[in-house]
């Protein structure tokens, strides 16, 4: 095969995985969104036939020697295809270690486990999930064992989420995210507690809609190349920069959740909706690592959208929404119940400070799955509960609202759990070294986002999966990723907010 | 190839057809319902993509073997299979004809043609759509040579969608229909007008849409296998008979049309939803025809919906629901102003009787370029316009209200239109032999419509495409399809409605 004939075939190939992953994620934003019940079925099938077209794709002989071929000439490739040629050959090589009997198998486990996991949360009954369940984390310890690890197991599942993580690194970070964070709660626990009885008014949810769509706009979300929608657990998906669909959820009595989860959600949009033109259509134009995708989700929710100058210009709009039952809430007010702290059940509800522990609860819940191969399925309640109880001392009474609450298993997404608090601490990481070059505060006060929109696709959205996470970080201020830019953000807020 | 592998490869290559065929119909459906603009394109190539795999199916070599294989020994096949292997060769036959990229260029241009469609008509120009119009015109024309026909070219398009059906046939119906209902509105015409002022008042749209959710449910549309949702134009689509999807349309000063939208459209979905478990899943679960699809749609809106002992148990519910808006409408009056006569531009606001007219200038719109294929695309708008002027007495104004009001030229279905009549026309004749075995009247007044839909079912729903439309007709009663059981209908209701 010469030079040109490789680059055709991965270009051909490149197109028809492009078609596949449409109608994969076309399903996906279907079943998440408007599936009727006994649709399910066949459409999770159908994920897993285009699961196998992938496969096939992905291990072929033809495109391994392509990539092959290409890799030998590095010399004669762009820097994007360089980088595409690396990452394909990794991702190839790591799918041909997986049967593919058992890599299909495992797409329409995964597909079909969503509907069993909904079942089992609505109807307060871990067992009915147990036994998918525990086919799901089966596979994960097949696939363990097919792709190989040094150190810890986990590692092989952890490095899936985030380049060049692993325990070890993850451990150190937790560590130090404990050791600032706790004692902070605890000093808190003592303080005055913040009243929140205003928020629990009901807000109408037609108003929270409008206001959601308004505020996704105002973020600079393109609704052009985008939508939002409605399901069960917000998130967002995208078929490439030109169609990128968030959802959000509303309930009367839940009105902020509502708002952050837009935001939040808004924050992964704008990552999609703004990867560069030169990598659009290639296997670039996917965030470089999800903890990365979490630190712009996190920018927004945390950064701009709890913080009190973003809702100088937005909270009068707000009330302009919701009058009888916001007029009398002053804007000091409203920041303050936002930010109030307090241990709970719900990692998706959690606060800032005590969010983190949440997410330490899944590390080391996952971790000990991986480390103990004997681990009984009907053990996990338990330990999710006594973890809950040690790290946010409190009683979870329900595996719904405990170890039920996340669809993530249901998915095999074991190691994703650990790039939510990666990605949030990378925020502040960001933002402290975004503060060098532009006037933060008094952009977000003036409701002038577009500065610090530019900001990240310059710096982070525009290269999709060219850099690495830690090119990606290292690069904003020549500093390695660190957490204290994050613990340093929480306890100057926190003791503002406590007066401590 | 041996009986046993040609069976196997029908098989496999039925599921793969499904898979490719739940892709483009997805694709679809989120086109109708909810693409952003930019996403468009690339959502209009996958339908290509998909189509071309289609195409392979449908063209290999050893398919169509496997297919010759099982013709030769029909002897060995169920009915249900023998009815697969003919319409198999049929539709392989018909699609090898069609060089392959001329096959998917065409999925490709109407995938695309919608918006640009839907772009003219809001924009009230249709020299933005011509020029794609045109195109598809011209594919069309080539398909004509490709297929061959036997008398008018025409032909060769009508059979598409409804088998047995040409011109010489149509000709003979819409001139049954014209003699009958022409001098019928002129009569009416003389008449005193109903007074509909009564619903030009303002209906609030959230609930019109729990209505319509509420009347879907009521025809016994089941909400565990569809959705309903919303579009510029109602439409039907199922995946199978586990999944079928309908929309509606909701505007504060047409309340009737979202219920009559919502009506048609279950009655397409009645007949999606209960096709028999022994085809599901073959090429059987089909419409027979669509002619019979629109008899199901046109029973329920027209026949159904448009009866006053319908409205005797749905109307206080309506009321209920626009309380202010219906409670001084009697139900008397309700029913008179649904049924209001009135030579009108729109198509799917007509009403009764002006409705086949519509169908007619369609007809011969369409008949006109298919043999003569000089004319230009820019006189269809000056010949539509006369048509109207011709057969309905009114002066079309704007394309938009004219010659851009339909979607279906958009998508290349071209000899579609009529079957509308023709659904509408068979309505009639199910209801006459219907009437034999059922107290329809009754059962209408009661709300008690589980044995109507059965009796559909049973006589037509379950076979999907196994027995043809002529078959099925005829098997209501011994009785070859007969427009008079219509044009009958039309005289008595509607001398009764106008005092005649």
């Amino acid at each position: 095969m010469t030079f040109d004939e490789a680059k055709k075939c991965l270009n051909d190939n490149t197109i028809k995985r492009n078609h596949f992953n449409r109608a994969i994620t076309l399903i996906c934003w279907d079943l998440e969104t408007q599936t009727p019940a006994k649709g399910v079925v066949r459409h999770s099938e159908a994920i897993g036939f285009f699961s196998e077209k992938l496969y096939k794709i992905f291990t072929s002989k033809e495109y391994r020697h392509a990539l092959e071929v290409l890799n030998t000439s590095r010399e004669n490739l762009t820097e994007i295809e360089k980088r595409i040629v690396t990452l394909s050959i990794k991702n190839s090589d790591k799918t041909a270690k997986i049967p593919q009997h058992e890599y299909v198998e495992f797409s329409e486990l995964t597909a079909l486990a969503q509907s069993v996991w909904a079942e089992a949360r609505e109807k307060n009954d871990f067992s009915i999930f147990a036994h998918t369940l525990e086919k799901i984390i089966e596979f994960q310890r097949k696939f363990i064992s097919y792709f190989g690890f040094e150190g810890h197991p986990y590692n092989a599942l952890v490095c899936e989420y985030e380049e060049g993580m692993s325990v070890e690194k993850l451990d150190d970070f937790f560590n130090t995210l404990k050791q600032e964070i706790v004692p902070l709660i605890a000093r808190i626990s003592k303080e005055p507690q913040i009243n929140t009885e205003a928020l629990h008014q009901k807000f109408d949810v037609d108003t929270q809609k409008k206001f959601s769509k308004w505020l996704a706009e105002y973020l600079h979300f393109d609704f052009e190349r985008g939508l939002l929608a409605e399901s069960v657990h917000p998130f967002t998906l995208h078929f490439d920069k030109n169609d990128v669909r968030i959802t959000s959820r509303y309930h009367a009595e839940l009105l902020l959740s509502s708002i952050f989860s837009t935001i939040h959600e808004s924050g992964h949009a704008l990552y999609d909706q703004n990867m560069g033109d030169d990598i659009l259509g290639t296997l670039l134009s996917e965030e470089t690592s999800y903890g990365i995708h979490e630190s712009q989700s996190r920018f927004f929710e945390n950064l701009i959208g709890k913080n009190i100058l973003f809702w100088k210009k937005v909270y009068p709009k707000l009330q302009e929404s919701f009058k009888a039952e916001l007029s009398d809430i002053s804007l000091e007010n409203f920041y303050r119940m936002m930010n109030i702290v307090e241990p709970s059940l719900i990692r998706v509800e959690a606060d800032e400070l005590t969010y983190p522990l949440h997410i330490v609860i899944r590390y080391e819940v996952e971790k000990t799955i991986f480390e103990n191969p004997s681990l009984s399925i009907h053990d996990l309640p338990k330990l999710w509960n006594s973890k809950y109880k040690e790290y946010l001392g409190i009683d979870v009474q329900s595996d719904s609202e405990g170890i039920l609450q996340d669809v993530h298993w249901s998915g095999g997404s074991f190691g994703y759990f650990p790039t939510y608090a990666l990605g949030t601490a990378y925020a502040s990481h960001i933002l402290y070294h975004m503060r060098k070059t532009l006037d933060f505060d008094t952009l977000l006060e003036k409701g002038d986002l577009r500065p610090i929109l530019n900001y990240l696709t310059q710096n982070i959205h525009q290269y999709g999966g060219l850099k690495t996470p830690s090119e990606l970080i290292f690069n904003l201020g020549q500093e390695d990723f660190n957490p204290k830019y994050f613990t340093d953000y929480l306890k100057e807020k926190f003791s503002k907010i406590y007066n401590l």
